[in-house]
């Protein structure tokens, strides 16, 4: 991970500033850097932090003779430059190359030459790995899945049978892929269905014991998915559950049985979608996000944090609040709640006015 | 999972057409069936996409004949159908029977003869388990737990100590079972106990460190209940959590300490129920819900999804919103904040004419 | 675990009423306690099921002896009391000493001589375990993460390599710390970008892929730390995820990259605090409280179960609803949402009123 400036400024496609021989061992915060460093500087405020003499990534239109600097990168899209240059400098998940003695393999999965996987691994009959999978301890995979080239797999993460996993896909410490979807039913139909169709009433309130619907249908993930730490993506009933490719998936979200997310999605934080929802691509939902089940949300659908979506989303459209409805309208309905002491007061006045009116002329 | 469609029309229940000695090797979606395949058919949107020649499971009164089909299985209530389909055809979770070579099991514990018992599995000092048990790799069982029959128990599962777990019970991957409460106490009365009491006012504001208030208390889980991925329900202080019979709780659910939710209940994905709320029977919670601490939700009760419940709900209500109110409120309120805009309009324009009616006749 | 009641009461520095040398072994709900425990009746309706004869602990102003007690303990803020009589009872989570021979230890590793580590534990090199670490089963700690004395970790914890932990800090089972941040870009302008200068307008819509900001910052935890179960913490992008000291967290919160959490603050279950976020001293966020990414919550705020809060919060405040407001202004706002079919009838009403005096007396 060591690298002289220049090299760093070629690897991010950007323009060199000053003496292009000058070592970096690593990136900080302007400020914060140490003399190895390249402090990182792309906003005003940050460069004004910046100790002379030094190394920083700036965002072009900057000066970096005016900073003092001995040398800098200049770049057009600093947030792009981050992901080349924190690429540059990670580590990685020290994984030891080789198989831990202490795995236990099915004798008929297929593993690579090169595969990297940690202590306690377990991997169950007829699974077949690609080039370059890096697995750490303690992963758990189950009978006949499939999984693509350069996989990266976190401590703990539990993927059940039968799941087909594509290309480059990263899964965080304690994802579980393929558990059984939650799909119950009641011999008689029950509460819950008697209210969709009626919308509220309820014409008996019976005994419901609940019987599962096993889930027989697998789970696909596209290539260069990843999924973040602890969530959840259940298997189909019958079809698969599928995440497109390039979707990325934050820590602690659930994703339900059936569903089926499109490619190049960003699903933050505790977001949950129940039951064969369908998620168009480039669709973005904030933190803490809900998608009802049977729904549809459509392509490049954004939704902000807390938005829960009760019913089928056309695709573009920008979402906000409980039910989810268009910016917009959530913005102005939110404003007019508001606003509404005024009016109550604008109301009372009227009435008291109107009454003196009538008190004076008189209606019949 | 080899059998006649006479065979599992038998299994079903359910009424036989056409050729019974047909083999069925699996079930899959009208129009994605193999010939060795039953295709589900069960509306008639679905019923069109049949290839003719081929088998279904049809809802009574659709035509086989007319579909074209070779043989075909007639329902009454094709989701609970679908139950006793899917079971026929479930491979199972795979654990290989008997006790892996590498499980660490106290000698004190009692396993039944049948049980199967994955890789690095950790059972501790007098845990009692009940005949056909499957736990796979990476459980860990604390000291003095108690398993009934029937168990399934899937990867990375924790029981803590002295938990109480009834019979046919299945716990998905990474279920934290009996983890120690979320309950700690300030020296002096601590900012939120005060604004509980004041309802938002505060004298003052001061230091507070939290101390642990430890839990004895233990959790009971009872008969045929099933708990999701990565859920979480936390030990009583000083009497149990319990979870009653049948009740079937999804992925990334909170059940906190000293909660006594009922029998048949369905808690969907990311629940979050507070401590000491007491949850009645038949309950349904959509995704999301949360109840507050200390509360109680009636017998029967229904909430939609994202519905968040501050206050007591009597038995039977269906609840949506947030705060929760009845689902006819909830309805009604939201469209009256639909037409503020109107309302806001007409207000304006009242006071604009009372306005004029006052210039003219005038009230002094 | 057994003491006398002298000997709980001085430990709970209480004060003792009748026979001291009574042997307490355990506690219990009032009405459920056995000869030997001492039965918790701080309020008057527990103090009305108290069996004659047994042992109590009382709310100082209750009578003993009316109660018909051969001894009580009596405290003036039970709650307290409450965290040391648990802690007297309770036996701990049972890891036995010394280092299971199953562990995978790298030799670089520095272990206090006291630890007790359990089954399938892996710890990388160059870690360092302060004095009374209490590691349980199936624990994965990466490189170079250093953790203070006195550590509790339970079962299938995660913690990733650079991580670095106070003292007496209790991680619960399936905590993840030190995950990579949830932090993509794109090459061009995403919508998400886009939409946040526009406020909801998009000028186009665009292919958009995905590229990983890599996380090279560390995360912090302090001292007297508590993260509930399979709650996730992430690691900083250049700089460190940080818990402030005596910070309680609760199951299933999830905290983002580049977060700083105060001191003595409690985030309960299902809490959602995306990254960059910036939360004061003494925060109390309930049950399914969001945090927008990038903002500040000033110290002492408390907000409610299921406050959204999107924007900076000033310190003090008390907060509620979606987007969060002062409580006041939530209370008032429901009462006003509630109130509206009452006024849109008043404004019919006033309408209707107004046209008659129009078509009396005219305005043309």
């Amino acid at each position: 991970m060591t690298l002289t400036i220049a090299e760093l400024a070629r690897a991010l496609d950007a323009r060199l500033w000053g003496e292009g021989s000058l070592i970096v061992n690593g990136a900080a915060e302007a400020g914060q850097a140490r003399e190895d460093q390249i402090a990182l500087a792309t906003t005003p405020a940050y460069a004004e932090k910046l100790a002379p003499g030094g190394m920083a990534l700036l965002a072009e239109g900057a000066d970096p003779e005016a900073l003092g600097l001995r040398a800098a990168i200049l770049v057009g899209r600093p947030r792009l430059a981050m992901a080349g240059l924190t690429r540059a400098f990670d580590p990685g998940p020290g994984i030891a190359p080789g198989i831990h003695a202490s795995a236990v393999i099915d004798p008929t999965a297929e593993l690579p030459q090169d595969a990297a996987i940690g202590p306690f691994v377990v991997i169950g009959a007829r699974v077949r790995i690609g080039a370059g999978a890096r697995i750490a301890s303690h992963v758990s995979i189950g009978a006949d899945t499939v999984i693509g080239r350069d996989a990266l797999i976190h401590a703990g993460v539990r993927i059940a049978h039968g799941v087909t996993i594509g290309d480059r896909v990263i899964l965080n410490p304690g994802v579980s892929l393929g558990a059984d979807g939650f799909s119950f039913v009641t011999p008689e139909k029950s509460g819950v269905e008697e209210i969709r169709q009626s919308l509220g009433e309820r014409s008996e309130i019976r005994q419901q014991h609940w019987t599962r619907i096993h889930s027989l249908g697998g789970l696909e993930i596209g290539d260069d998915v990843e999924i973040g730490a602890n969530s959840t993506v259940d298997r189909g009933t019958i079809r698969a559950t599928r995440i497109g490719r390039g979707t990325k998936i934050d820590n602690l979200v659930q994703v339900g049985h059936n569903c089926v997310v499109g490619e190049d999605c960003l699903l933050c934080g505790l977001v949950g979608i129940a039951g064969s929802a369908r998620i168009g691509n480039r669709v973005v939902l904030g933190g803490q996000v809900g998608v009802s089940d049977n729904i549809f949300v459509g392509d490049d659908v954004i939704a902000g944090g807390a938005t829960k979506i009760f019913t089928n989303a056309p695709a573009g459209r920008v979402l906000l609040g409980s039910p989810a409805v268009k910016m917009e309208t959530h913005v102005e309905a939110q404003k007019n709640i508001r606003r509404l002491p005024r009016l109550y007061a604008q109301v009372a006045e009227l009435r008291e006015t109107v009454k003196k009116l009538l008190d004076k002329g008189g209606v019949e």
